[in-house]
């Protein structure tokens, strides 16, 4: 059947079971009933303090078929999942199911457990490195699951995705299991996205190298949803867990494109005072919020908010009045911490509370500008940032469909070749975000509007601000570079791309084996 | 049959249910299961705010039988309760179920709406006033259900008391239903007691009489968890909120008392650094809180943190450095308020995480001393703070129960008398909180360690304090005052009395009719 995107969707998926496809961006949006959570209470004088991750395993009695989770804040850094998955190696479990919300180069290790058939099911939001590229190969038993970051929240909570235990990295934590991530050498800030774990994990373990005082201040995860602590030599590799700062780009083609989203953004009538934004940390994105400072400066706006995956760019604009508060579910880099531990104004939210599309409003409905990236687009403005131009697996929503979906203008800016390959394609190899819910497409050779958004269109005209057709656009990236091949793949289906509501969007396909 | 604390408890109780019988304080600790909640999910461009209460029970399609629920932060100055009974009633409802955390008596109007069958059925942990006394009366169709603050979240999250329609009174509040209760013209400080209505009602309605901004900041009940919000002219009284500030008794009796309790817990060991403590806002509580912060400061102890409800003497001894941490559920006074606002140090806790004994552990399991009120305590240690001395109900366990089984030292301080009436007693008219639980009886005229706890006994023999037995003390009080006659009741229970852990302590008669 072919889904709202036009995708070809088995009706059943081998290994992820029976599948509803995609139906546009707001159209599946059931009565939701959430998962009930079943758990062992802990009365007076337990201690949860155990010696070891190999004690925390047989404490939550973890199972061949079981669901472990990890979440990503250390990112690159990450020392726990690595620390799990080898203790859960050394006791021969198999087929385990790894949830993890991303997955980096540093955890490598997963790939010769995957080909052992310790590891058979991975999901998460988004993956780069040697994990990503073995299941492009084919190694994972079954289909990976690629989420959001509000789909996962909402996966959670809902029960579609069933966590055994949680395995929470925490920069600081005392010995009943508050914890946050503002103290100690692996301080990444924000916990956002290990909320859902904590709150509907059967068992939750807390996993620190750094014990404070009882009460943990401040408490991020609070005490009633930790079942158990493990003190650990290290959570995480600080060189890989925050980048010393976010820069903005240098290059004039990204700069160019940057001014012209700003130009967009102000034409859209939406940049008055309580503005909202949100960008990536990417250096073009960070040249957007530039430009747009500029205005906002200029013109005395008063924002309200700010969120995401914060930079320290955004903490600038916070402390320069430019907002009146951050929404932060994960800190970008230590200005970003740095802030998060010391402005009230800088505030938490969870993974759900940021983007699940089925709880009572998330806050990406709340977005005025979302400023996304792509790896490529289509005339139907769809956009993959999944799978990379030879097909393989180098990224995942995260965020870029959760916030396109909500934000009242969401903009791609990108340049219309990388590699000298155009990225702008008749049919994107991975539908990642809907090309309903992008709304404009800015490049240095121009800006196309969705045609589903007359209305913004007329707005820049007015303005002054030329549009023209993202076929003319593809047009002129293909006299440049030629029209690319498509990727050719094996039928085997390894990955299935769920959209934020639990409908599947896409399946990745087996890349194509050259050298059998 | 007879339960732990040798009450006749009925297997069966008309408009309760079947009953679990009290088993003993952390005896009854089964596999616990969450409730699933059904909700509505909110897209892009919902719009929350409805006109008027009348309309949010449309929008929650109100009908006859159903659950809403209240949350007691502005106390005797409420005036959400009544604001949304006066529409339930304008519109015929029938057999409403009112779970209120506590009843004060601001809520007088609610007696009519009992007597008319609109209001049938009413769960809370503490009430005081018209409403209490009517039920004594025998005016409410099925037994009021008395639980205490940890309870109500247990019962809130395993289903037990399943809430149709929670309204949270809203100090502040945006309009995606972000809010809190430090601003506006009805700032009373933490919510913590709304948290599990929040999170686990079907539907749930801030009504709010100042709107803020989005986002409000701080946040403590986030825009995941409102379906509606609701302006009004006003949500409370200012004056019935939060009291100008928490006086310690003058009392020579009192102090005595107070300063006896401080003597104890120095000879107990635990008031060494890390020490937590928690007391009422009563005048002799704050004076045990006196002669301990004395006792600190000359010793140089560093305690960990205070809990509960939080009033101003506890704050200033944050301010000193003599705690850490004060761990917030409620703010008994203006500056206590003003302090959760400004002192990060000043965290806030749900009522769950402060005392539910069912989830990973609560705060009260971390508690080192708790000071406790006794309306009668009896040769058993069981305490009554639910009935008076006519047997009318004036109280409830409110953290009673809760702090009393969680505490590593929980001392009840009284005088023998009160108004010419013994308050130790052969049997208590109610049981509130099992003997089991209360370690030390402090009066005026000598300490009674409880049997059970021989060790502290020894420590305070070996401190040069003298002991005796409750029985003694008993019959001072007994030569002074005589014995009191047993209060005489109808057969029929208004009342049942859960203990924390959802099982049944004691059951409340129908007082008996002098004027029929």
């Amino acid at each position: 059947m072919l889904n709202n995107v036009k995708r070809e969707i088995p009706k059943t998926i081998p290994g992820f079971g029976d599948v509803i496809p995609f139906k546009g961006v707001w159209q599946h949006m059931p009565m939701i009933h959430t998962a009930p959570v079943s758990l062992v209470p802990s009365g007076k004088g337990t201690v949860k303090k155990l010696h070891s991750i190999e004690q925390a395993l047989d404490a939550c009695e973890l199972k061949d078929g079981m669901t472990v989770s990890f979440h990503h804040h250390l990112r690159n850094g990450d020392g726990v999942l690595n620390q799990v998955m080898e203790a859960i190696d050394a006791r021969g479990l198999k087929d385990i199911h790894v949830a993890a919300s991303s997955l980096f180069p540093v955890h490598a290790p997963l790939v010769s457990l995957m080909e052992k058939g310790t590891v058979t099911r991975i999901t998460a939001n988004y993956m780069l490195g040697p994990v990503a590229e073995a299941i492009s190969n084919g190694k994972l038993t079954y289909p990976v699951v690629m989420q959001t970051h509000g789909g996962r929240a909402r996966a959670i909570e809902v029960g579609d995705l069933s966590v055994d235990v949680a395995f929470i990295a925490a920069p600081a934590c005392d010995l009943a299991g508050n914890l946050n991530g503002v103290e100690g050498p692996s301080a990444c800030g924000s916990l956002g996205y290990a909320v859902p774990d904590a709150h509907y994990a059967k068992r939750v373990v807390a996993v620190t190298d750094h014990l404070v005082p009882y009460p943990a201040n401040p408490i991020e995860i609070s005490q009633e949803w930790v079942d158990f602590i493990v003190e650990v030599d290290s959570i995480g590799d600080p060189e890989g867990i925050v980048s010393g700062s976010t820069r903005l780009t240098r290059d004039p083609l990204g700069l160019n494109i940057a001014r012209k989203a700003a130009q967009a953004i102000e034409a859209s009538g939406l940049l008055v005072d309580g503005f909202s934004f949100q960008t990536g940390a990417g250096g073009v994105s960070l040249a957007v919020a530039a430009y747009v400072r500029e205005i906002m400066r200029q013109k005395k706006i008063k924002g309200s908010f700010a969120s995401g995956g914060i930079t320290g760019y955004m903490v600038d604009m916070l402390e320069e009045g430019l907002f009146r508060s951050l929404l932060d579910v994960q800190c970008f880099d230590l200005q970003a911490v740095n802030s998060y531990k010391q402005n009230p104004a800088h505030q938490f939210m969870s993974a759900s509370m940021y983007g699940n599309p089925h709880n009572r409003g998330a806050v990406v409905n709340q977005l005025d500008v979302m400023i996304l990236g792509a790896t490529e687009i289509d005339t139907d403005f769809n956009v993959n940032v999944t799978t990379g131009s030879t097909g393989i697996i180098m990224g995942g929503s995260g965020g870029h469909s959760d916030t396109a979906a909500g934000s009242k203008l969401a903009i791609v800016t990108t340049q219309l070749l990388r590699g000298r390959l155009p990225i702008i394609r008749d049919k994107v190899t991975t539908v990642t975000t809907p090309g309903e819910s992008v709304d404009l497409l800015v490049t240095e050779r121009g800006i196309a509007v969705n045609p589903r958004r007359k209305d913004l269109e007329e707005k820049l005209n007015e303005a002054g601000i030329p549009t023209t057709s993202i076929h003319q656009l593809k047009q002129m990236a293909e006299e440049r570079a030629g029209t690319p091949d498509p990727v050719a793949f094996e039928e085997r289906i390894v990955g299935v791309v769920e959209y934020r509501d639990g409908t599947v969007i896409d399946v990745i396909r087996q890349q194509k084996q050259h050298f059998k």
